[in-house]
């Protein structure tokens, strides 16, 4: 590759870095303003009550990058996880360009272009190293590591100022049950070669003990299972393959039938059996063919261990669901961990679990389940092999980059903790942060895609807070009050205590408040508006301590 | 006491079984629809985006008692957490009962009382055990215990049916730093003298260890503060007087001055002065007098624990508060666990204190902060020494009073699972359910207390998640529709790529409909509205694939 003089490198998040979710980071290299980018996954995180209710899907907003489209020469997806791949479907379209994966990634890649009308052929399954991808000035490689979900890789970034290993999402597993295991050899080999920059997965770095195999389940799972008396059902993430596989052979071994609940989870064992990535799962029952089963012989394989609301747990959780029905006795076991924000919903389902005297085994005692990402011990062991120059932290919040940063900088790397559209110049020694860019975040709201800052969202938060009063009021020929203003409470207590109710209160002061009105408010819309939204808060204010948010309805009947 | 041989003892839970928080326990003695009652404890609990938006306190529904109140004799406060005292004020109107408490207690609950504008001089000082209230057929004696905050008490209640030990919040805690430690002969002796029913705390029964004391946090809370460089910084609950005196002598020792930050900590710390309840806590300094003393001789005791955006923790991590500023270097100590569903809230203040390079020490390592409640074996302490013919789990989920339960079970007590609402018959020797009566919870919203099912707070929720749209239509007096309708759209996308934007395309649409509609639809005011409705969802849904709720105003002209 020829070195150009003038050109940069640099490294962007776009997200994923300050937060755990939505991953997206853009290198470039070229002479300032006119470097060729690629991009490195197109995650989504998922929206809540607290900051963004009723949004499906929150995602970069890529303005930056798609303002320069014309300089994107590829996206990359290191793996299948939804926050590393969700966002394809309702992205690509901003920015037509090929998309790089391994074949199980490919798959699934493929299915969110087909389900938004899009050319699957343009996601290109691609094999992993030492094959390379040349796009623009890089060459990608894509190796393959150990994590929570089949064919995981980190990518080599070969560029003409030096090579970037980026990560992804890994752990250090070398018996991971389904998939490559973590090859040390491979990982030394790549940093021999020499690397310059290091981008690393920074989600357990509070974790101090080494990460655990996979492997290390399947004899507590087994015994639990074996020792189980009525119906078992275990849920974890749909996409946990490996997770799966030892759950469902544990329940053979235990001479149960095993039933996959939830199209998530059906979805990615199909994927998985597909694409080859998976073999020696055990042959399951459909549901229907389940109902004959005596229950001492059945294990359900369950989605919904976050506690969503529409998942098979919750749905097992409040009563009969596809013909199962959990009963005292029952084993349920959560092989999963809770994010942090699932937490009441997830115990949601525990308590309607106990209410049932359902035996409940979840992760507290660690026994069952197993971390993806690499924990701090691991964390150093991966700086060793790579061996880089400068470590740039990502996939974690603040405090995880800065501890992250910390450690790097300890052995001896430098380091930069570079939060959502820092740009980062790493051509030289020393990595310099030259830009900021606007990043944001995108919500899919319904069908919609609407800028986080837009208002819509806050808008809504507000009502959700505040209640929502409407207000129509009719302005005759002469210029003067047609009948009352009317009022509608959204999300406001009627307060029947008062003689006409709030509604009718607000409806009184408004008319008094307009009949002394000056003529010069009467015919100014905004006057009039002011004055309207002023007697609403006060009135809600008086009467109950809270000022709402008020929409006016001024309408004028012609001279 | 005179036994009546018609009369039943009976304990039924209005808030707190089946849930932590807003404790309300009922408790009643009499022939059945004759019993007199009294009631331990009035508790909130706190409101949240996700079930409760706009909602500051909730509390629980106390129509059953209201409804007799005639026959309620009395209330007894067991301590002055929030979740014990907090709807006094608002509930006491309702009741208008004497209040019992012990003196620190009883000037928290006075405080209340007077906030509410409410006679202070219904919460009755009462001195402990010994001493017994006698209150219609109760007598009721404050039993000192150590729990998180001074002076908690549990209860001995005697009835002519037996005894029974509320046990209230508590913890085995020889060396609790501030107030009396919990005494096992006196327990014991209690025990001795015959107690049916064990009413107990539930809350750490998952938790495995024997709880740890108080006393424990000095040395490192001491090493940690003498090792630390630039400001020190501690947030804990600010309840947790005897955490606050820890915190703050091992700040002297490290010759910090002490500043308390935040309303409720100071209003803690003041009332514990008066009441006598601590001595020995260091002369601290006012916010305004500290701005000289070198940063390394400050510590700041700061409310916001667990991430309440308003307290003086938040407001610190955000900027300059009260001219105090964080910096790179200083500490930031969470002695203080974060309550389940406030992790977000609190990672959000540990983000903003990575940004600033604060040393943040959380309590992930289990060395800087004990918990108020009993651990497992703790229980099994309390349950030997009381050594009671039944176990009535409470203060907890579902799944905290099975398991507690479940406990009691393999110790030889009858015990039963009684969540709120649940009334248990404790007059013989077996345990039984042998009602139900209804029970909820109240939202104070704003000043106004509603139903929880009132409906109000789910429309504001309905409306977070979809969105709203105004529609104000005038029909004039020959029955027609007289100009456009009027479409506001409030939390709904504007849509500029559509011509005229989403509420121009319902306008438009209405406007369609409207002309087409039969006169028949246009005369009635329902079939009109269903129309209208019809069409705005419909409308929105064809344009962003989301069905908001609508509020339609339809005026008249008069003939």
């Amino acid at each position: 590759m020829a070195k150009n003089k003038n050109a940069r490198l640099i490294y962007a998040p776009l997200g994923g870095a300050g937060e755990i979710g939505m991953n997206m980071y853009l290198y470039g290299y070229g002479p300032e303003g006119k470097e060729r980018f690629i991009l490195v996954d197109v995650g989504v995180t998922f929206g809540n009550m607290e900051s963004s209710p009723g949004v499906d899907l929150i995602m970069a907003d890529i303005s930056w990058i798609q303002a320069r489209a014309d300089r994107l020469d590829a996206i990359f997806i290191t793996h299948g996880h939804e926050d590393h791949v969700g966002a394809l479907g309702l992205l690509w379209p901003r920015l037509h360009v090929p998309v790089y994966a391994r074949r199980f990634t490919t798959a699934l890649a493929q299915g969110k272009m087909e389900r938004a009308g899009l050319d699957t052929t343009k996601v290109i399954e691609t094999d992993p190293w030492p094959k390379k991808v040349k796009v623009g000035p890089f060459e990608v490689g894509f190796v393959p590591v150990s994590h929570s979900i089949p064919e995981s890789s980190s990518l080599v970034i070969d560029t003409p100022a030096g090579r970037i290993l980026h990560t992804g999402d890994f752990k250090v597993d070398p018996t991971p049950v389904v998939g490559e295991p973590f090859d040390p050899d491979l990982f030394g080999e790549i940093g021999r070669e020499g690397v310059k920059v290091l981008v690393c997965d920074s989600t357990n770095v509070f974790s101090t003990h080494p990460g655990r195999s996979e492997a290390t389940l399947e004899k507590p799972i087994s015994e639990l299972i074996s020792n189980a008396s009525g119906m078992v059902v275990a849920t974890t993430f749909a996409s946990n393959v490996a997770r799966l596989k030892t759950l469902a052979l544990a329940g053979k071994a235990a001479g149960r039938e095993i039933v996959v609940l939830g199209r998530a989870m059906n979805h990615m064992l199909s994927t998985a059996r597909a694409t080859e990535v998976l073999d020696g799962f055990p042959p399951t029952v459909d549901a229907t063919d389940a109902q004959d089963i005596p229950r001492r012989n059945l294990m359900l394989l369950a989605t919904g261990s976050q506690g969503e609301r529409r998942a098979a747990s919750a749905q097992l959780s409040e009563g009969k669901y596809l013909g199962f029905e959990l009963k005292k006795d029952d084993t349920f076991l959560f092989s999963s961990k809770t994010i942090p924000g699932n937490e009441v919903s997830v115990a949601r389902i525990l308590n309607r679990l106990s209410e049932k005297g359902v035996n409940i085994i979840d992760d507290s005692a660690e026994i069952y389940h197993v971390s993806g990402h690499p924990n701090r011990p691991d964390l150093a062991r991966m700086h060793e092999l790579i061996n880089a120059d400068i470590l740039i932290p990502m996939h974690g919040e603040h405090r995880h980059l800065s501890t992250h940063a910390a450690l790097g900088e300890e052995k001896g790397m430098k380091s930069v903790i570079a939060p959502n559209g820092t740009v980062v110049d790493l051509t030289g020694d020393t990595p310099e942060i030259v830009d900021n860019i606007e990043t944001g975040r995108l919500y899919l709201d319904g069908t919609e895609l609407i800028g986080a800052m837009d208002g819509v969202i806050l808008e809504r938060i507000r009502i959700a807070l505040r209640g929502h009063v409407s207000v129509s009021v009719i302005i005759d020929e002469k210029g003067r009050p047609l009948g009352d203003a009317w009022v509608e409470l959204q999300g406001l207590p009627e307060m029947t205590a008062m003689p006409n109710g709030l509604a009718g209160e607000i409806e009184d002061e408004l008319g008094d408040v307009m009949n002394r009105a000056d003529r010069k408010v009467l015919n100014d819309d905004d006057a009039l508006e002011d004055l309207i939204r002023r007697t609403c808060t006060r009135t809600c204010n008086n009467a109950m301590g809270k000022k709402p948010i008020c929409s006016i309805m001024i309408s004028r009947l012609a001279d």
